[in-house]
């Protein structure tokens, strides 16, 4: 099956959950703008939340209480979350009047309620596909990082997501956490614009130890796959040489990097780590990848992108005399040896983000307030005509 | 039509000429590697060559006898070239042994046959579309800014090209002439890949400098649109205080880039001036545009990528002191002022090149042996495990 | 200690070991702190303004009366600021309740005293020598272009400036206008330290037209210096190709820049067009030049710095197509042929400029405020420890 | 009138007008060209080879043979090497005929005679002064990194250094091994060039772990300096967050490093680990560290350049989530804690390394064959004229 087979099955209506379709232009796998629709009422909610976070917990409450009761909806969250919500005591939960439109339920007694309507609230177990065919779409609480866990939680189709930010803004949580209802409406509605961001599927091919040569590709016991939202790093971790990784795409050899190590990103990742290294920016909806070499040792190592539907293919190369560490959103992080491969490709399963005002309005958004893009003091101003 | 309608057209049997289609995944824009087939043998060839360079004249006569002669072509040419041909005498040709694949006439009398053969050679004028209907294929003779001129000359749909580099291979001049006759073969038997290299669409509105307000558009009196492979760049030429430009992203304002210039560019001049503001670089079937400033005021204003279905506009800033000038791929130099805009967008009628190896390899051979593209010297290796 | 004196051990004659010592000029100064002393009250002030702003008018005659009247200076003025003093009417001085510190004279009656003070500034013509060195300081109202004017109208030594912003801070102009009253007393009792901010000597040697050998020094016959601050710049100008300069050290050949132009820059303008390029940033104390090429061919051409006991000289490669353009600090554009060369050289007087707080704090308050330097959005936290 | 004199005059105290002066530590020297001399002719050399490489052993021992005999120099090696040097037997030497001006004996003989030789050859054990202040001049055989760990062995003034490459050589071994007799001739006559490369004097602090108060010194238990020739490196390591550094300049705050790391780099070191990420690349006679941010996080991040007599402080931020890890040329690497702070100054012990062909040639030489600065292809010749 091709890649560009593949992306042919991201256009079926059903393949974000249970109750989601997308409209557009569906045979041009390079969207514009999306919109999302409801085939029935969405009634199942997924809710994520930053793990550990007291002021967290407070907000994750609050819409959970609010899903339930004002939207009649079933809410479902994580185990983890499920034992924190049971620590609650009346009387903890904050009397914010910044939630007025908040209007079924007095604030005053939200706690008295919660507490009562804790048993309406369903534990979501990661388990593949079962439980996930069930949510209409998730509601995630938390900055980028918590996205990227939530991303990290759905291996296959990811159902819509809803991202609030709790302090500043980030690219992937563009909401406020204040306006919640509205936004929710507007979500139950089915009013607002999507982006897909591409995931890269990730499988790291791990050799037996024992001494097999190269080629014995029958001993090949670990393969694992991941999905990922930002990016797969190779670095030296804290061997003092440096990294020699060997890049292929589709099966041919691209060059060797030699450096601190190598970033394979996506677009969405392209505004994280990869960024720090110098590489250009790219709008989440471009279909490409991002090469970009971590510190390399030759001056003229331009990051690089390559069309998705490529595959790539990074190892160590044979004179490379120290490990590497492999990361996947800056998770699982392991070794990496003359033992592994990982392949990279497009994955079928991209992560479906509502968007406030557009997708290319998001991403700009974002640039200029999360990474204070073509920042200028007031003091840049052009310099007068010379005489 | 939305631009992913327009996408489609592309897919059209004849759209690059006569009697060329191509092949391939064609719901997919994100091209992975087209092959060239022809529904009828080809028969016309245009033969473009650099202008006015006494070596190029002399292989430009070999290739146009040897289509005549050998392979029986209808072979046309443009009218200063034409007129340069007249200029030709007896003797002159060189008596290259470096042609032995060359067999049907012998170089020896190359010349004489030659004088012979000019009568059959035919004259094409820049004219649009009927004479362009008539050509199957373009065989280039030169370096990428030969190419750059041979995309200039068809503004509309363009046929396949295949480009022949007269010293250093580049980017966009892949095969080296020595083995025309070999690749010539393959392309008249159609085995060969290409890469369909987008362009844009660029069109600058100029309004009568009789001092209306902005928003009289019904004055717009010079709409000019143009074919570019490259790159769009404003500069701020000899003015030397720095250019304001304002950059707008489907109708919505994005960003004032203030220094000297900025440059929309294609991915196939990501390799060219955009490489030398330090953007990345970019594979020439990504659909993006590039938008690089070139040396911007502000430290954090790194390059974007785009998608292609965007619709960029830029004019100069209210408060932009000195006028600039466009160009577009290096041509049409002229001044940009405060009547000024430009509009681009996603061309319909990309340049088919004919790959040597395919799409991706010739790239990432270009990047090798064209910019040194992580090159190392052999001193640059890791160093020694530290004690 | 100080590092200073620790340095000196350097160079005594057995410090590399038993036998060796050192030879050499080592008597090249590394600035730290200086610091301003008067041998006696300083009594002559020149006053430069930026040209033909109605706002800064004001403000000039505001501190020229000032200076003349509670501090008894003798006020210069240049010749054209003079007869724009003399379009002031009465009446025409703001009210600004902002001078409060301004107490031996009635900001209302301001403009009256003024007219009658006018006759007591002197006019300052350039002219060498002979008027500088009656100049005991400067005062400069502007941004950083003015001292860029300023800087201009001194070839030769340079008394020490304080330099006024009238809006947002710079680089060069680290003082508010509103608190000049403090600040200029500080100069006058001499309790402010300075950085020496060095210049370039360039000189621009330009041979006959006539089809000279290249070698026939003896028609060199314009050669012209000017002494720069911030940066001599060649640049391609209109020439829509690329320039080709070739740039030599000590007389021996370095490299040769292909691309949009080269750069000369002091570490003063390091934080100027040379930041555009993308070159690091140095403190204006560190005694070398910084080489920078602007939008070069090479992905390899990093810029760098080299010592300021260097002499370079840049002159068009003799491949080199079209002619470029050469300017100096931004002025005296004009054109650069085969015909000129240009030799470049520390200058042997350096701008002392008076610092705010210190010469290396008002460097980095500059580049966090000036620049954006490290710029961070507030949701630019560091991420979450991932679990 | 050389530039270094001319600057000699800056420090009259009328040079800046009538009555200024400047006052200041103005002493420190930036050297140009520095030439070798002897007070009597050297008769002790250290020769110090990469340890552990069986093809580098055998030009040690030639190098040893030559400089005793030939020479009748005392030789002094590391103990180490001593011990492998007693590993070889007869006829185990290359007979090379590429040392034909190795004259006094034969290369036939070599190891026979070395062996008899052995006992003449005296160990060098690492001890502070004592034993240094006999070596008049050390011998390196390796690439830069053998060149860094001699200059590890000296942690006071070190004597000059001739270093051989074996291989390809380096910024930091401009000489060839073929060339040795020739070159140690010319060292030991006193007639080469040297440049004073600069190190860096660290100090890492480290106080007791039982929780005193950060302000409490008393108990700060560890210093430890270390010379440093190219950079020290506070890096994340395996700390799959950011690093967050705050650095100091002579006392006061500068800014806070968010990203993988920080490098406070020599000249030297600018061709090493900073040039990899991003910094301008600095002639090794500029009296200036740099600083490198290692993929900052925020898009402004400019590397910056300071003056020498600086002194820099590196600690950990208090918000700081992960460790660190530190490192001083690559070596010694260890945590680096909250508990942590490294002080960094010019060293007064910089390293007398001895010049091929002078110091800014050698410099240039190595920035383009051994980083290929500037490198280009001979397709990149400039673009023809546009029509």
């Amino acid at each position: 099956l091709s890649p560009g087979k593949r992306h042919l099955k991201k256009q079926e209506s059903t393949f974000f959950g249970r109750n989601s379709m997308m409209l557009g232009d569906t045979n041009v796998p390079l969207y514009k703008q999306l919109h999302l629709s409801w085939t029935r009422p969405p009634s199942n909610c997924l809710v994520i939340k930053k793990y550990h976070d007291p002021a967290v917990l407070k907000k994750f409450k609050m819409m959970c209480i609010w899903l339930i009761t004002v939207r009649g909806l079933d809410v479902y969250v994580e185990e983890k979350d499920f034992e924190e919500l049971q620590t609650i005591k009346a009387g903890e939960l904050p009397r914010s009047s910044s939630y007025d439109n908040f209007k079924s339920i007095s604030t005053k007694n939200l706690d008295i309620e919660f507490i009562g309507l804790i048993e309406k609230i369903k534990v979501w177990k990661i388990g593949k596909d079962k439980l996930n065919n069930k949510i209409d779409f998730i509601a995630c609480l938390g900055g980028d990082g918590t996205l990227l866990y939530a991303s990290s939680l759905f291996q296959r189709s990811v159902p819509p997501i809803i991202a609030f930010s709790l302090g500043s803004l980030g690219f992937l949580t563009p909401f406020d956490f204040k306006e919640f209802p509205t936004v929710l409406n507007k979500v139950l509605k089915g009013t607002l614009g999507f982006t897909l961001r591409n995931r890269l599927e990730s499988t790291l091919w791990s050799r037996g130890a024992e001494g097999e040569s190269e080629e014995d590709d029958d001993h090949i016991i670990i393969p694992e796959s991941v999905q990922v939202l930002n990016e797969v790093v190779i670095h030296r971790g804290i061997y003092s040489g440096v990294c020699m990784i060997d890049i292929y795409c589709d099966e041919f050899f691209v060059t060797t990097v030699i450096g601190d190590g190598v970033i394979v990103a996506t677009p969405t990742g392209s505004t994280a780590y990869a960024a720090a290294t110098g590489a250009s920016i790219v709008a989440p909806s471009v279909p490409c990848y991002i090469i970009a070499p971590i510190c390399p040792h030759s001056l003229s190592f331009r990051p690089i992108m390559v069309p998705l539907n490529c595959s790539l293919k990074c190892k160590l190369n044979k004179d490379a005399r120290g490990d590497a560490q492999i990361s996947f959103d800056g998770r699982h992080m392991q070794d990496f040896t003359k033992n592994h491969i990982v392949d990279i490709s497009a994955s079928e399963y991209p992560l479906p983000c509502i968007d406030k005002e557009g997708s290319m309005q998001d991403w700009f958004n974002g640039l200029q307030n999360t990474l204070l893009w073509n920042g200028r003091s007031s003091a840049q101003k052009p310099l007068e005509k010379k005489k």
